[in-house]
């Protein structure tokens, strides 16, 4: 299934290719792959400029060329032959000549009157299956990816089976992009980026040091009820916990280097929280009586991503991880897992994101990527298998995707556009204990080295954020909702003392709670707190004042609802408590 | 007064150079200057080793030679009369050049036998008044403070004018030996260093966590309560923030600067987080509706010292601030101020230190080590004088103590020991908005720059605590134990279980309770409670459990009370409420 969409998106980069070297006829094509839900081609247009503008006349002639497309015809080709097709293309000759050096038959495919250099996997008939396809933008890159070469012009485009596919498609990409966090979370003042901070490095306003607050605290309960306990360790340590933990030799060149001018201490920022958590796990002896040992901590890591790669919330370069690390016997792993996985339920539960479960392996072909034992590993990822059963997770197996320690289970989370997140991640750690030689002594006071666990709930609350932004387009529910209840004055003049006084008896009942105060018309404020999608607004004046009943707007409700005040603070205390 | 205790303490340093050379007559004397609450004189003893068992020895040289210094008799000295007279001691011959060089005059002065180089500041009848002293310790010290030069020899000692406050300092030396936070929070099992992470760094348990929160939640507490909101900022940025604040002309040698490896980025760890929160409040127009706006957060600092400077928890690489910032127009500082004051006054309260409060103004004789116009820091600090007056605070005023953008008030705490710590520092600053360009728009419809206050409650949080510790001596109030109660079962083996239903049923009732499981007698695991300074613990055993009186052990406490369980949880959540 999966080479079936990617032949039909690769057939559909050589049209795309066709359709601009017509209508382009100076442009030079380089290579047009299919790529996660689309494909590209990547064309040097010379001093010719080439924008979004222009994709409805390219997906024209796509169209017309299309019909004409009866298949794919495949030419083998000499070296020669393959230099001569395209000798006034300097890319497709660099790439012959590389092709040639590691001995790799040259092939081109034929379709129409237009061929091209290719490797093929193609559709069969693309007059026919060639039909649901959509031109989407177009972005620089630099050829081969390497931003000392020439700046290209890629085209993007998807192709699907059917119509209706690409429909769905389409209206999640227009819908992405309504939902898109940057924008959102500018309308809704939630967090902002300053130049002289820095990039990928938020600020985040009241409201959202609100919402990540509430996030966070709901995670912390929710392991502070099965034991474990928060500590605090710095942001900064010398190199050397790195390279006791192994750390250094894999991550050393992601990591941000800190310069003492006072000392020549080295130091780094850290990236993780395990290291330090084992050193205060070995600030005491232990015995399997304290067993598991379970410590939290929300804290930020730094990882220091190439400016290129950051985005909104999603990349940054400041990760605050709801992390945790449990220390325990082997015997204990099955049970603190199950704990850990009810958490992820009950959490994804209330957040409202369906849960699918990747178990995450050592690529078996490349074992020397990873630290630890072969036989631990294989014993870790029977344990994590055996345990995505017990639980009926809904899992799937992949290798090469555990973390160089240990396999894991990757949490992916499905938000309302379908698209899975990875987020909540037990992993299984044999090799850091045995690294920092923490120990426990057993009941048969033998000292034993201790499994450790480690465990994030949301992962990183900045990108979880910017997931669950977009999964909620910031309808937030109104237990997360910066601003519960919005209280509107009819007249500024004459009843806003009237607005104040209800907004306090509301805060007493500890609802957060908001006078508009400005001098508008009521009609723009309602406007207005639509926009900001505030869960309840009261418009009050002399009625609701003199105690009648309170008419309440709620979000995305057409009718309103009238109740006393008393039922109104009891209904949403009750949605509040209850974490709706 | 200040000076006659310094000159005495300086004769007395001259009395032990005396003692010493008779002592070990191959002894390098240097410099020998009073200190804050005593003296010390630096020796080279060449090959020697001389301890603290050797104090006794010296004090009690000093005692037999005091007796014939009848007055210190000054002598001018030539450059060379100088030179000659300690043609064997390379450091003063080094300090002779220096001061000549200056211009200085040289002058030594004479008592009993014993003559040096000074520059005089002596007592009148040092055989009188010389009789109230105590040798205390020896430390090693670098020639001049400079760990190029030789590591000499320092002896401290201190001296009074009465025997009963000679004793009172020994007394509470002895007892701030006692309270050292290092060690009660080595006892209690609060913090850790470890040397893979670094000096500087501590590591917080999840006991000392819990302590840490407990303050921290009070003191915000205390601020939402008056608007305070949180927000949230990265601990890193760019050099450039802290260019445009002023902050790097000033401090740019204490910085820990960060290095990509992935970028050309020149960033720095955030020392201080007033910029930072400048940028949110930057991140939206704001209107004179808008304020006051008051940000707070809790967030760790990082500062660059020097690793000889560091000691536990008092002088740490990272410090947590309890930060909030206010922006305010001008009319708005008073009413601010009455805020944060009665804040201070509250918490300081429930703490139960004493608070005297420095009104903290800027060296009239060095204007330019500040930013700023003349008049606004003129404006600032009768501003703050009024204040401190109208709130009646118990105030004195000290010039050279401001921060360098505007003054402020230093609360300081009283301990225990009657020692006086800095604490909350409300800070007026008419000069970073400037500098930031930040703004709101009038009443008038003026842009207009708001006066910045900045105010923090504890300071650090790391260094508060080394405070706290040592005012508590450990014996934390109930509501801010890391355990309120402990459960002894009179037989592990028969109680146990009741002892554990009893602590569920506390933990129910949100009290922190801890059963000792261990397999020891009831008698140690008594002792051990009051090592930990648990302020309740139960010895249960069938009696209790059965449902009669428990039998409460209250910390400090000779005899024992007798209350019913009901009771006994009734009064405890009150005195946890009552935050006793």
């Amino acid at each position: 299934m999966e080479n079936n969409i990617d032949n039909l998106r690769h057939s559909c980069a050589h049209l795309l290719a066709a359709a601009v070297l017509e209508l382009y006829p100076d442009a030079k094509r380089t290579i047009g792959p299919p790529v996660e839900s689309g494909f590209y081609y990547d064309f040097d247009f010379g001093d010719e400029k080439v924008s979004e503008d222009d994709l409805k006349k390219i997906e024209k002639r796509m169209q017309e060329l299309v019909k004409h497309w009866k298949g794919f015809e495949r030419q083998d080709l000499s070296k020669q032959e393959a230099l001569d097709m395209f000798s006034d293309n300097q890319y497709k000759k660099e790439l012959i000549e590389e092709f040639s050096e590691v001995g790799q038959t040259l092939t081109a495919y034929k379709s129409g009157d237009f061929i091209d250099l290719c490797r093929g996997g193609h559709c069969e008939e693309p007059n026919k299956e060639l039909q649901n396809f959509k031109l989407l933008k177009v972005a620089g890159a630099y050829w081969r990816g390497d931003e000392k070469n020439k700046m290209l012009t890629r085209i993007y485009g998807t192709c699907f089976a059917s119509k209706q596919e690409l429909k769905d498609y389409l209206f999640m990409l227009e819908e992405a992009k309504k939902r898109d966090h940057r924008k959102i979370g500018k309308e809704l003042d939630l967090f902002t980026f300053s130049e002289l901070v820095g990039s990928g490095l938020p600020l985040f306003t009241p409201k959202g040091t609100l919402l990540r607050e509430q996030l966070n605290d709901f995670s912390q309960q929710l392991r502070e009820k099965v034991g474990f306990q928060k500590v605090w360790i710095p942001h900064i340590t010398k190199k050397e916990l790195y390279e006791r933990s192994g750390h250094w030799a894999k991550f050393g060149g992601e990591l941000f280097l800190v310069e003492s001018q006072e000392t020549s201490d080295e130091m780094v920022l850290k990236p993780m929280n395990c290291p330090h958590h084992q050193q205060i796990y070995a600030s005491q002896m232990r015995s399997y009586r304290d067993l598991p040992i379970k410590y939290l901590e929300t804290t930020t890591v730094y990882r220091d991503e190439k400016a290129g790669e950051l985005l909104g919330l999603s990349r940054v370069r400041c990760i605050t991880q709801d992390d945790s690390h449990i220390f325990c016997t082997p015997d204990q792993i099955q049970q603190v897992y199950g704990e850990l996985i009810s958490i992820v339920k009950e959490f994804y539960g209330v957040i409202g994101m369906k849960l699918r479960a990747r178990l995450s392996y050592r690529d078996s072909a490349t074992p020397e990527k990873y630290i630890g034992d072969e036989d631990l590993w294989k014993q870790a990822q029977e344990i994590i298998l055996e345990i995505a059963r017990k639980h009926e997770l809904d899992y799937y197996e992949a290798e090469g995707e555990a973390a160089f320690y240990g396999p894991k289970i990757d949490f992916m989370a499905v938000d309302a556009l379908g698209r899975e997140w990875q987020v909540a991640t037990p992993q299984l750690d044999f090799v850091q204990p045995d690294r920092f030689g923490i120990k426990y002594t057993d009941q048969d006071g033998q000292e034993k080295t201790p499994v450790m666990i480690h465990f994030a709930l949301m992962g990183s609350i900045e990108r979880f954020l910017s997931v669950y932004i977009e999964h909620t387009a910031g309808n937030f529910p109104l237990w997360l909702s910066p601003t519960q209840v919005l209280i509107l004055p009819v007249s500024t003049e004459k009843h806003l003392n009237g607005a104040r006084a209800l907004a306090d008896e509301f805060k007493r009942a500890g609802i957060r709670v908001e006078v508009d105060e400005a001098d508008e018309t009521v009609g723009k404020k309602i406007r207005n707190s639509a926009k900001m999608k505030i869960p309840y607004v009261l418009v009050v004046g002399e009625k609701e004042l003199s105690g009648e009943d309170l008419t309440v707007r709620v979000r995305g409700q057409e009718e309103q609802e009238t109740m006393p005040k008393s039922r109104f603070l009891e209904k949403i205390s009750h949605e509040i408590a209850e974490k709706k």
